[in-house]
């Protein structure tokens, strides 16, 4: 499954043994990069110096690519935040890289960002007719500047903050980093994840907590949802705006289901468990006679354990990645494109042959590649092919920063679940029900817009 | 474990429609990458047109750094090798990338490589006195002098490739391309895998199945131990040197265990059923009682199926591996190698907590990374972690071709089983016995120098 | 003499036909590329396009490294502005590249921008408290948020333009480019040079004439000192702001003697003749006998012309440049840098045998170069050099754009005219006089104030 | 004049106090950068350390391209030898850069070449015959393997080298670096050139003295037709083989013309005076009424001064050429071919209006490009155009490592020389006499083949 896409990951770090953090922040990013790999940068700032001498570095690439020995040694400092991006839009393509480094009224302001602000382009309205200018088409720039006007009148960046997040609708996970302090925020429904750790000398933030573990920190807590957190030096402060004091909670499910990695727990709720969940519950719909059940690479293998735990049918791997095809693989002509997914998945035969299977997916976007899938098992002396898909049917878009293609590229828009088992060629299919959903981190607090339509927001409004 | 490592890949291909095969050789080397990430090259040649009219592209890097859209395109024709190569050595480290192309008396040819000439040097000396002059160091520069010498006063390449092998020691796999044919031959004892494909029109050579794989090849048969293969248009031939015909049969072991591809066939056993079959034998070795089995990604996973379904034991994944740290990760400085580990595998906390585990892997060379990965595993709560090895303690140097540190490197060199348990910290620890090893294929034919200092070669004189 | 450098060059075209100006712009940047090698840049809007769509590329390096066939391609217009810049300062170098594109209020605009807003911080600080943030710390982003604070309270560019100018104090040359126009400034003193030129259907801006010339536009006329300029298809309209109508003219002087392209013609003068004059007029003070006259390549060699028209003297070239020495020159280690010299010129050891010499240059800054020089031509058996230098001694830094170095760097300073003689070991050293400077262009409207601390602004308040 | 170009520059250099040569020899290869602008190598030993240890570092592009500090920093030794090239040919173009080091019976050599060895195909032949395989196509490495040979056979490689070159036809310089020694071998005709100079401590072989300059070096003297020159610590030992000793000189009389740089000696003549001389001589052919002469840059500059101290018509520059027009340059489509002189070449207006010019240029080879300039200068309001050329029209190809284009594309080879004037659009056309040709050295000892098609080959068989 390879269609939906998470925007970003964020990172910040604050380190008070002065001891340099542009290597933390680099491995802070390499453990998050699952979750955006267009762009990636860090802007980084001494406390101990004087003030606004920041340090900023971004580019198109990978973590690997944009930093090496030599740019990483030109950053120095021990406080910073990093990103990295999946999409880019706009006038050109690097300036919507991350992090923004601004100057305003104050000194001097660096932000990371996770999230859409589904009312970007009205409050870029207004900033525009009191005279603003902007150099890209992102968000950020928008809240930057929003943060800067409010900073102009108010005493303190949390203040700042305070004042500037009310006016944001949709999901969001900012770091703000002035020359001496970090300042989280998350949206009031707790959308997009976000998390603070701590290490003996500082503190971390990232959006999930395989972030913290890169750097040795140990898991603090989550930042809640509407929660606004500032840590300088060894001081850490929080508050919630009291607007955001009564939101219900809507984390998003898809994080659980794909987006995180397999050893972040987010908002309480490990990933692992809630996809071994997700095979378990699978296992209760429609039961099959088969042989063995295995999970498409990387995300479905879990659920397929679950699956195998829960129904005692056997589990083994049948497909085996090749890691070595990366973003600049060049991909085959038009007529051999059914040859891509040959290229990156082997298939076991031995593993096959002659068996009857359980092929768990985490979804199913425009239903080509799990088609693509069941046709090398059974070329490979598969006899039945049973799928079962983690989540419900793609039916709406995601208005909160993920990447879901437009409706009439979604194949459940278009066909019914018989019709989509027919055209896969799967001799069973089963979708995770709408209503099973909340099972999988045990708290009906969650988001499954882009399943049944029903968007946090507009329960606000 | 990361430092026992397999030098080369091939790849040869001819397409009788006269179809460009650019792109299916970037695929099969893609297919090998896991045999070689240090230089990736191929050599082209068009058989329709005139004689010696070949082009070559070779480069360090990985296949998908060294082949672009551009440098592809330029490649023109429809017979071809290709390689990726591990190691380099000698004056300068280009001129040892493959294949190696060389004008000599009949014309033009291309040599790509596997394996290791245990009496290069020897022959080296030998040409040298007779005026022979070298630009690299590599053993192919050797085996192609040799080749131009014999061919100078023979009728065919065939037979210069026949009268050539004999001089060699040592385990290859070696593909040579005329402007017009393909000719493969593999070292009597069989050492280094290589095998043969077909498409509609045309044949394919790799060093593993999965390399026919990606190019649509059906799999026809292996390359047998001292057979020379030639196939040109749509001819196939094929013969055995005499001096190689009573030679007995001696695969490398470590094949199965640790280098080829899951989704490989060498030598008529699949790689994933002999490591089923690893993980079977362990099973049977000093039984413990765990909660889970495990492995060390990704070559202890299948084996720790294997041991799963021996057992009953069930089997889950522990570790998260972050496929986006390559070779050019910059590493922790000396202080925090420790670290190095913990970016590269993460924890799932869930799955550990509180349970004795089973932790394969496919062997251990310096012990440090198991040491650190049981560390791991202990810090987020396991109880006990049972470690359990699909090889025998690493004892003897390897001569054809395969990396093994240096004798005073291998830990099982220094320490005894149970001093290695403790120095990892293991609560219990097995390696596969050597007298067990030849179950893994179900043939006695194999080599397992490294293990126990028996060398296939030794045997023969 | 290589230590006072310009800043910038800018180029602006539009196209009626509709022709894409890409290369256009390429080759006016080229010819440009004088007055600053360190970044290059454009931006090219469609005006037959949807309005604001307009795509930007720049980077550091020259002309020829920013764009290549591809990157070229990627711009699709047919008006563009376009820019070379030398030095870099600020929070990250590349966000002071130029063009500035942002988006406002009214839609898009980018900017080019030669020269130094002497009151920029001012401005900055005023815009500041009025919540504005900047992502670099160039003028030229100043400049941009000024204009879209106005133009979002006027009816045209040309207006916002006209408005925002009156508060700009200092040197320089703008192109503004809207989706539709161009609109071009001078500072009302004349200091940076801007001329226009016509093709068969479409205007062309450049900072000299041989930016005309590239892309075979005819030459109009300079644009004037405080003039603004707006070119919408074939449209041209002019107009000067009352507060700039009675300021006296400026001209840079120093774009005659070193800055400018001997092909080019500013402000009605030919830096060709200006120069030629220069020779001339050093021709007429304290005369030796000599057997050649001859002069530092590029910038001494047509004065040296001049003076050998003047006096009778033969001239010759007694240098031999190496074009091949560019940027990335690696330069000798402290111990050798005397060889720097050598390795960039090459001394004709038979032109300057048993001479006595008279030697032009443009300008003497810190004097290591030219007693470089003088030693090369001694140890090549020059008998006798005298120096004779086009301008007076640098004793005032410029505050309009133009990289003087600091006070203490200048020999001028530091030392008496027979001081510094002895200390380049010329025989004789003349430099032109400040009263003669106004005769190179034949006008008196020029400013001079790196020579005699008197600058244009002062005068005018 | 653009289409005549040299094949290669080379350079040696021992240094004994130990020091490292790398920055010598970079200064040394940009020093002779005209000569090739294609490739560039070196290859490094150290005299102290153990024999054979050989670096060596070759890539496509200019010396500043291929060499930064960190290639720089990685090539260590007190003896080297360097190369720059412009063809290249063969199987693939990197193997053709040189130097060339290979490994023979005696040990590591090194090789750099300028010229062409006329029978090199049939010396090749023999070798593979005799069992030699070749990894490029170039003459260099037939050279590399005939020396090899000789080596084996005989005690030193000097005498090796003795023992070589005379079986060599054609125009040659060969620096030839064991790890002790270099010694170099220049044609019996000396059509190549190569000179010898001294430092402290050291030797230094350069093609042209002026890259003896770059490196501080003292001129000792050319290197003798047929000499071979070898230097091992402070001793230098030559002698020439008996075959060469009656051979008639034949310089080639190209390099003084347009080749080689101005401030170089080759031979004992000026470059410099060879051109002064050849403008004087041209002034009194046809003598015309002019108001200025000038030259086309670089290389009719200097006998345009010639002319003008002949005739007493002031010269001056009408031509300001773009330096940064490099090898990148994208070039005008084929529609505005046109324009790329312009890029090149702007033309100083105030120079040549309303002048009659006396327009000098090396040679014509197709004719296009000097009717552009003449174009040019019309246009900017020249009256007349009186085109003098320093060389006689090409005839014939040159068989010693020239590049003149094949004779089709040879203007004079098509039309008579008032065809060429009309066609060009000179006022008046005049070539230099071949009967002139000898005065430009003073010595009838030069190779004006390409001019008269006489070949010092076929006089001496």
């Amino acid at each position: 499954m390879d269609k939906v896409k998470e925007e970003c990951g964020v990172f910040g770090i604050i380190e008070n043994t002065g001891k340099n953090v542009a290597k933390d922040i680099y491995y802070g990013l390499l453990a998050l990069q699952h979750r955006g790999q267009e762009s990636a940068g860090m802007a980084i700032c001494d406390t101990t110096g004087k003030k606004g001498n920041m340090c900023v570095q971004k580019q198109m690439g990978l973590v690997s690519e944009v930093f090496d020995e030599d740019t990483l040694s030109a950053m120095n400092g021990n406080i910073g935040i990093g990103h990295v991006r999946y999409s880019t839009t706009g006038l050109s393509s690097l300036p919507n890289a991350q992090p923004i480094a601004f100057q305003y009224i104050k000194g001097t302001l660096a932000l990371v960002h996770n999230g859409n602000i589904v009312n970007a382009l009205d409050i870029k309205e207004k900033l525009l007719q009191e005279g603003s200018v902007f150099n890209a088409t992102s968000d950020s720039e928008v809240v930057a500047t929003l943060l800067a006007r409010q900073r102009a009148c108010c005493s303190s960046i949390e203040e700042a903050v305070a004042r500037t997040v009310p006016s944001l609708k949709g999901g969001y996970a900012i770091i703000v980093m002035s020359p001496r302090k970090l300042v989280a925020a998350r949206d009031p429904f707790g959308i997009k994840p976000l998390c603070l750790g701590r290490r003996n000398n500082g503190y971390v933030i990232a959006s999930e907590s395989c972030g913290l573990d890169a750097v040795n920190a140990q898991f603090v807590r989550d930042i809640r949802p509407g929660e606004i957190v500032s840590v300088k030096g060894n001081e850490l402060s929080s508050f919630t705006p009291e607007a955001f004091l009564n939101t219900p909670k809507a984390h998003c499910i898809f994080e659980y289901i794909y987006f995180a990695r397999l050893d972040s727990t987010l908002d309480g709720v490990s990933v692992y468990s809630s996809r071994i969940k997700a095979g378990r519950i699978l296992a209760g719909y429609s039961p099959v006679n088969a042989d063995i059940v295995t999970g498409v690479p990387e995300s479905g293998i879990t659920a397929a354990l679950g699956y195998s735990m829960e129904s005692g049918i056997p589990f083994t791997n049948v497909f085996c990645k090749n890691t070595y095809v990366g973003r600049t693989f060049i991909k085959p002509s038009r007529s051999e494109r059914e040859n891509a997914v040959r290229v990156k998945l082997g298939v076991i035969a031995e593993a096959v042959k002659d068996k009857d299977i359980i092929l768990i997916d985490d979804s199913i976007v425009r239903g080509t590649t799990i088609a693509r899938l069941i046709r090398m098992l059974k070329e490979n002396g598969a006899r039945k092919v049973h799928v079962r898909i983690c989540s419900p049917p793609f039916l709406y878009p995601c208005y909160y920063g993920t990447d879901v293609p437009d409706n009439k590229d979604l194949i459940a828009n278009r066909f019914s679940e018989e019709e989509i088992r027919k055209r896969i060629d799967a001799d069973s299919l089963c979708y995770m029900r709408i209503e099973d959903l909340w099972k999988l981190t045990g708290d009906a607090g969650i988001c499954k817009a882009c399943f049944d339509g029903i968007y946090p927001d507009s329960k606000r409004e």
